[in-house]
């Protein structure tokens, strides 16, 4: 053939009886790293530092799961209410994740930048440049994500998610000028619109250098396994073509419980 | 409307600022539970042994990815390629897992089945059941899922996996029947094909009481992470709608290293 | 490299300025075919008999939309609804086209060949074959797909495509077989259960020679356009992220009009 | 429920028996309509002026398929090779159909929309503005969509596309303007960098006063029998995951022949 069709990828080398990913032998991966360790080892190409292992955690589980309203859970639900295999019906699932469902972290990733950017063309301090960007947006009509819930007030996803980035080490620059936006949002409006957990993640990200571009994958790989768990329920609880109702349910699994000690 | 829509979930559970999965307040598990381990509860509706963290954490890594050479890879990349966004060429890569790529966990999971329902017919012992099972297979001209793979001879996945079952006390009647199956195929055959990561995927999957419609769910909940670090290769590597050669790469990324000290 | 990856396709051919689709010119296609007429040829490789373009032209409209509730109007508008672009909202709906919904076409063609099988094996009449099947679908107690509509109890769809199918010369074995179902249904449970669109496409497929394997496909390529209408629909009339109610909506197109004369 | 979740549409009404799309009969369409009528129809809210018929299904032909190296076809056959049912496998490929793969249709309106922009604004003739768009483009290394193709240098899809839209009195606007831009490109480039299938589409729609947004839709509509040709032809002639080469490949179906008389 003319056109040369030969490339090269960066992410795993395979040799007989030897898988690396990133360089790393995936045997010994297994042994010695977490799940959210080899993740962001494949997506970043380093491991995290020794102690974000726990906040890593943390973030994949905070956005495992939000119910059976979402626009994900209820169209891989339809999905599988026809017969599709779960793949295919995971894959109607993530279809479903975009700008106006998960696409809050990347856009979030957005507008801290942008805070910055204002903050360092005009020489101004965080707070100053926050309160500017609060009213830029607001002269706009534009809404800012990363802040605000249908359901919540004080999202306890961001009270744990920060508390853990501090404990890591991690809480930088993502952090503060997210909460310099929280609090001259406050101070615009009279009223308390939190950061919500979208928000929270994007900061996090922020601070331990994931470019926006993978921002939407971390909430995808997250919410994943929810998909598994919804598509999986449908399929052994439900008839099916059932019409699904987007909100006329009610949650009827375990009761409310502690976790038990040594976990 | 006539036909009532309401429906119920046991999955999570959503309150004004509580988002409980499974019953457990989804902040507490933030702080205390592994990704792994709240993958396994959103599945199983309970918390997996707290031995069994590390293997389940190591179950996912080991699938996490195998190069660019997968169709899923491929077609996720292909889907990038023509400018699709990362979630619709995960998604795209997520329907290239069926049966033929990642589906040997579940067949090899009904295997497991089949030789048990084999012993337990007709009285057998695991060896004599798992010989005639081989037998079976061979007068059917079927391949045994499970066995054998098209690069590695003696994949370093299976051991570390099969290692860290028996460390955490998982290693039970899937295992020891992959093993007796091992061992008539080698009988049989004269030559010894062993168990690849699909089988001691599923041996493992067995013993932790999964069923086996969600042993494919596995496989996808842990590659979807690789498919994400394909896409966004390719799209900050590749050129547009470049012709993916199939096998033609290499790897060049990272130089062979060992995990630091203290991982 | 080792192993050879040279392969052939018999679909289309192409040259520097020349286009052939199953040998014929694509431009002389453009010029004197319908688009169903190459729909045709390219999955079955050889043109319809001239009589017949209009009845996959009607065949194809039958499917073309079912309103709002079908499941795979709503995972398209679900997916839509998150700001999806419209060729992922599209292949969300394509994803919940399986058994329970399109797919009683391909097995209402494997209906058929049940019925005719047990006529030649048995050397049966065409109606005392009817009769044993319905009867051991009763034993079985197995619905019988392409009898029976949750709305319409005298399809216009399935009058109008026979009645276009025996004006062509198509009407044959098919129609007669399942023709003979339903009368054999009616006499077995005492009250009718009429041929739906769904087993009146089955019929006029297996009338066209056309396999099992490609039944549904036919649904799929006739429905893609419906799916579209709704994703546009949504993108331009609603808000993104509203709750879509699976029947809670009403019609407020144009009103019930005729086709104008000459049409 | 607090939130109203009634809704309406505008596409098709559902009574008992009676089935109308945009407020004809569906079975009074099916006797009376082609396919490619419906299609329009469906997503434009009216029918086509008679005569536009045979434009339209000549729009369809010309992007049913372009053989097996466009990445919608080998994304498609990848999913299938896997042993994805077939309508996962079309999904597949209609992911694959995005900016740089189907898109420069509806980027081929934006630029005859800009062209007119140009004009308005400034007063200026149809040739003026397309050379002033062309110098745009030129100082911008923007790359005109709608121009140029890598195999065809004279694409007989678009001199009958254009033929036809003359014979319907269609040609408008669209095809003056886009002309004029190519004329001015020869001007500008000294070299013929003629109107591909793309363009003419884009012209074509534009002159039947089909929105952009609606303009890739048409493609993947198109496409999707040719996606069924290539997943059936996967999956009856090839053997599973096998590795599929992007282009080394040939054409071994019926040979070169003409339409014949009476077609």
């Amino acid at each position: 053939m003319a056109d040369d069709q030969h490339w090269t990828t960066a992410i795993t080398e395979i040799k007989p009886n030897e898988v690396r990913l990133r360089g790393y032998r995936i045997d010994e991966l297994m042994a010695r790293v977490s799940f959210a360790d080899a993740i962001f080892l494949a997506l970043m190409g380093e491991l995290p530092a020794p102690g974000v292992s726990r906040l890593l955690d943390a973030m994949l589980v905070a956005s495992i799961d939000h119910g059976a309203t979402p626009p994900s859970a209820l169209a891989a639900r339809t999905a599988a209410s026809t017969g599709a295999p779960l793949n295919a019906a995971v894959a109607a699932g993530v279809l479903s994740i975009n700008r106006h469902h998960g696409g809050a972290i990347e856009d979030c990733m957005g507008v801290i930048n942008e805070a910055y950017a204002l903050a360092e063309a005009n020489d101004l301090s965080l707070e100053v440049a926050a309160a500017g960007l609060v009213a830029l947006y607001r002269k706009d009509k534009k809404r800012m994500a990363g802040f605000g819930h249908r359901v919540h007030t004080a999202d306890p996803r961001t009270a744990r998610l920060f508390a853990l980035a501090e404990e890591a080490g991690v809480a930088g620059r993502g952090m503060a000028m997210l909460r310099a936006l929280e609090a001259a949002l406050a101070a615009d409006t009279g009223r308390r619109l939190p950061i919500n957990v979208d928000g929270a993640i994007a900061a996090v990200l922020f601070d331990l250098g994931v470019p926006p571009a993978l921002a939407n994958a971390f909430f995808i790989m997250a919410r994943v396994p929810g998909l598994v768990a919804h598509v999986h329920e449908e399929q052994t609880r439900e008839r099916p073509m059932r019409r699904i109702h987007p909100s006329d349910h009610v949650y009827d699994g375990p009761a409310a419980r502690e976790l038990p000690d040594g976990r």
